[in-house]
């Protein structure tokens, strides 16, 4: 791979470092760049250092926010009564997506995993705790992904809540098993929710 | 899509316009990049920027180099009287790998292509037919794509070297007729410099 020059040997193994991308497509995606023009090449660069600088997660819920409380928390016709759980903030959209929808989120930024050393520590569990402790919740949905870690990471968290006064309700399963949920269509979603169940 | 926030957003945007990228292609990468540390998605930043101010084209052959004449151009051991005619910096580093050659480069940066409204004045061409007017050159190898634009485009540079006192030669056809140069294997692109022919 001696044959680029090296700020652009480098510009590819930047790429080559994301998932997903081999090492031609890297090679593929930094020629493309280095063909852009001059302020569209710099566009992405500062799209890269601003969205790390001024997206923080929502104190309430954990989604991505650019600062202070999300849209959805500070959101007077959003429902408080009313806790989605989820995984990962993309699985917010996916569930937004679906229009079925109407309280606040919880998201817990992974799954319990022993096999990826991820405990019920590293996620956001203990603020999700603490929301529904301060009272005005009625139902907790679990929409974790209906697989292996998404199960028992719903499951693990209905127990904690089991002291609770609030429903904890499981997302059904219109949901395919082993899927994931970000990927699920829009009318799949909507059964899933319509058709929740006691856990 | 209203469901991140708006740096998130433009990343993802940023991330989509990249080539074979689609919308949840550039949304997992976009995460990805949210999810490094500062120090690793700021290193990513400046790579973009670092490439797109220091590579520039070798003001001989027109492959890519960080600053002045390329290494290839710049080096004594390297073969001044036969120059390979690629379309791609990329496909340099392919003939390369194939430690068949030892002559020079010329990059074209295309090749002619009516339906993308690329014609001959858009390619390096001018610069190639002043190279081998200035003598010294015994031997220009053809080593365009296989592909109906590569051959078009090295049957016209054919042509147009014709009143020089130069052999011209085009790869053998070692390489799968329809590929592309970037992917051949070094044991192909080896058969295909030894079998090249006189065009």
């Amino acid at each position: 791979m001696e044959y680029f020059p090296a700020p652009l040997e480098r510009l590819v193994e930047q790429f080559a470092r994301l998932p997903g991308i081999g090492g031609k497509s890297a090679q593929r995606l930094a020629f493309y760049v280095l063909g852009l023009p001059e302020e569209e090449a710099r566009a992405f660069a500062d799209a890269i250092v601003d969205a790390k600088r001024s997206v923080t997660c929502c104190p309430v819920c954990r989604n991505f926010t650019a600062g202070g409380l999300c849209p959805i928390c500070a959101s007077p016709k959003r429902d408080g009564s009313m806790i989605c759980v989820v995984a990962d903030p993309r699985d917010v959209a996916a569930v937004e997506r679906s229009r079925e929808y109407n309280g606040r989120y919880h998201v817990l930024h992974g799954v319990i995993s022993p096999m990826n050393h991820v405990g019920p520590d590293d996620l956001a569990i203990k603020p999700l705790l603490e929301r529904v402790a301060e009272g005005g919740v009625a139902e907790v949905i679990m929409a974790t992904n209906p697989d292996t870690e998404g199960e028992a990471t719903a499951m693990y968290i209905a127990r904690l809540l089991k002291p609770f006064d609030v429903r904890v309700t499981r997302l059904a399963y219109g949901i395919p098993v082993g899927g994931h949920l970000e990927f699920a269509d829009d009318a799949t979603l909507m059964r899933a929710l319509e058709g929740r169940r006691e856990m």
